[in-house]
């Protein structure tokens, strides 16, 4: 009740200073609507495109995100900046091409570099704006202290520090040379994670911290980050989910993950804050499909994760806000997780960093109004600052280089991988994802116009992102986030 | 109340006969459930895995056929039994494997075969039962007046004997030995179908028509078949939802569709039927995907209509009976289009076809119990009667064999197809598709067993269908339907 009565005044003030008198009276009449509404962001961790039941999922179901697409926005052409971990996190806490800020790839465990402190996260604008800010589950942008997420705008943070296939013990992997992976309870290492049984919890202890979370801060706004570990190998599920699923072990994962979202809104529900709540759900690259049956589904695009076909860049994002956001609507605007920063800074008044952002904001798109197209071109990099393709709407050049490809290969089963997939020679391509979104048909010999276009765009982009890091690190890539030991 | 009183009264016998005097008191408290209830069968044409948003539609929804999906049970592991028109409708309406009837292929014009008119179509037997039993849409059976649906046990007819690309002025395509398009009423031709603005008003008209056979037989228990012609090209919507979808044309014929299907399903809850029906949503084929953007998704699967991969013969299958049938699930059980015969005459009470079935009931798992499995064999032939492809669980042997295929051509665009893929080669391959649902991986050297196994069935099945064949026909294939004139 204080909260919304503290909404309504905040609402009045707004509308009084920005549009006059002649809007109360239909302020009044409409429901309040949170000027600071609270955030939840889920970031999924190698969860492709075809994961969700929404998106085609086979042999399991998602039915709260199902609900949550069905009461809320789909964005079905929505890219993250990298195909990569660290480098689409980067991206999403910043706004920012990940090779600005001189982080490319996955980060392994005592890692020199994380993301540079001085860069402002969406933590640390909506910290500023009062927001309590709390984050659960994989961090990946750094493990030593100074790069953790209390060092980047959030109040609290229990997780794990980087992916956890990457422990000493792993089942399936060597990994001798890792230390041992233990959760993080804000600065601190905690207990650690030693096999499958203990990984088997990381979902249910995310959870029940996010709600814990929600319990304490019901009465001010927060920003709630959810960036489950799961389903990025090794799977692993708690008892309650553990061989239910038709799909095998990645659809109990899955399951579960699903069940997290729907205890979290549930949550949202019973504390009565769902109405002033913005949800999004997306993940952070498309599957590690060399795991075979402990992979998920590209849903029908190329390649998938740590390639820039569709695969690997083309994520499911949903977004829930009622009476905000239109239900059931799915758009097919070209979006990145870069957006998401100035895009939640913009509903919750917050600031913009004083860098600058690649991302731009959609809250127009977002709310109802399809005629808008906030996003035309996206241009991504994949190792060694290489730029392997740039888009501009349906159109998509695809520059010749080397890089991985998941087809032609056996894939892995049952936790074992397949065979490295890392030595295949791309040819220079265009495709026109409206017709042929699988990236199968190469018109590049047809479109003369269209190749001169983007080549031009991809000139300025390699030009502009190479100065733009040599002026915010004033170094070279690899003392972006150095680290003082 | 009439039909409520007459369906308890049966119950009530049902309940004596079978079960004894004990079951009573429990059939009085739990709400009747017709031991005749009505049965509507979708049928789409042309609609591939992928064209739903439950199973990952691109840029448009379907929202009454996610409801659809949420109160009912989906299959996603449902085949068709060939992946071309003629033949998968006569699957569907007699259970058998169409070679067993002489129907490969998608039948012309003037087609002088026909399904024999001997034969015993699932309309027949609920007829004997008592049914209504009506057909709106497109039948594909045979074109002269002996082989139309009122000789195979319908009471009504309303639609386009064949596909509605098979017209004279057919804008597209040449298309000039072909006679006038007409619809057809009972046995009678009717109006012409002359252009893209006739073809408009396909998908409303064969709706109304369901509409009303709902409304005129809502008395009585009735079989409901509405084979609705699009979204086969030529692609055309009405103008109620022409250049409404993101996704373009092809987006707007699936949201009419989905319209139509949510009519029907509100026809019956307005008539109180809606818990006395088992609605059943399929489709006759995968994506014919040579007509790019005018052609659905396989939703990853390989390939398309016309192919033995499972991108041709995997579609989407929803199931709706509240009550029966569980709300949410999805099973991945194999299943197929001949299996709807024997699976509906059980839930009917109906007799089976006095000829041989291939069909398998499978009403248990329908109900709810997923540790049955109704099929584990299948296979279906493709061209001439070359077995192309055996099925035993998730293992699947691909015979060598020349096909199309629509990988590496480009697709076609606004309705005009892309070069005809008829001419590949296709090699003798081994997939297993749990692990490899999209048949990219050949295992045939790692697995000798699996293969002499499959091989084993595959010789039986040549065996045993040519066998059949003469028995039935008493003659070869082309006779199978032949007509009179």
């Amino acid at each position: 009740m204080i909260r919304q009565s503290q909404q309504i005044v905040r609402l009045l003030v707004a509308v009084v200073t920005l549009s006059g008198l002649g809007l109360i009276a239909s302020a009044w009449v409409k429901k309040p609507t949170a000027a600071t509404p609270n955030v939840v962001l889920f970031f999924m961790d190698d969860m492709g495109y075809g994961d969700l039941s929404v998106t085609g999922a086979l042999d399991y179901t998602t039915p709260n995100l199902d609900r949550m697409a069905a009461e809320g926005s789909r964005f079905s052409n929505f890219l993250v900046a990298q195909a990569v971990c660290s480098a689409s996190r980067a991206a999403l806490m910043t706004g920012c091409y990940p090779n600005r800020l001189g982080i490319s790839g996955a980060l392994g465990p005592n890692s020199p570099i994380g993301l540079n402190p001085n860069e402002e996260t969406l933590a640390e604008l909506l910290k500023e704006k009062g927001y309590a800010t709390g984050i659960f589950g994989k961090w990946h942008l750094g493990d030593k202290k100074e790069f953790l997420p209390l060092q980047q705008g959030f109040d609290e943070y229990y997780g794990v520090p980087y992916s956890h296939d990457m422990w000493p013990l792993h089942p399936f992997q060597e990994r001798a040379k890792y230390p041992p992976l233990r959760w993080i309870d804000g600065n601190e290492p905690k207990e650690e994670i030693k096999d499958l049984n203990d990984a088997g919890r990381i979902t249910s202890t995310v959870t029940e911290k996010a709600l814990s979370f929600i319990r304490r801060n019901k009465n001010k706004p927060f920003f709630l980050y959810v960036p489950h570990p799961l389903p990025h190998v090794p799977l692993a599920a708690s008892d309650k989910f553990k061989g239910k699923s038709a799909r095998g072990l990645f659809g109990d994962v899955m399951s579960e993950l699903d069940w997290s979202v729907g205890q979290i809104l549930g949550e949202l529900k019973k504390q009565n804050l769902d109405k002033n709540t913005l949800v999004i759900f997306i993940s952070d690259n498309g599957p590690w499909l060399n795991y075979g049956d402990h992979a998920g589904s590209s849903g029908g695009f190329r390649e998938g994760k740590g390639t820039s076909f569709e695969g690997g860049h083309r994520v499911p994002c949903l977004v829930r806000w009622p009476g905000v956001v239109p239900a059931g609507r799915v758009s097919n605007k070209l979006l990145t997780t870069m957006d998401i920063l100035p895009t939640v800074a913009k509903v919750c008044g917050a600031r913009l960093p004083k860098n600058r952002i690649d991302g731009v904001d959609w809250i127009t798109l977002l709310k109802g109004d399809n005629n808008v197209t906030p996003r035309q071109n996206f241009y991504y990099y994949y190792r060694k600052n290489n730029l392997e393709a740039v888009r501009q709407g349906d159109w998509k050049l695809v520059f010749a280089h080397p890089g991985r490809t998941y087809e032609g290969s056996l894939p892995g089963q049952d936790g074992k991988p397949g065979p490295s997939p890392e030595d295949h020679d791309f040819p220079k391509a265009l495709y026109d994802l409206r017709r042929d979104p699988g990236e199968r048909y190469n018109v590049i010999e047809q479109q003369p116009d269209v190749v001169s276009r983007l080549e031009k765009l991809a000139e300025e982009a390699r030009a502009d992102l190479g100065d733009e890091l040599q002026k915010r690190t004033g170094a070279n890539v690899r003392q972006a986030g150095q680290s003082s030991n």
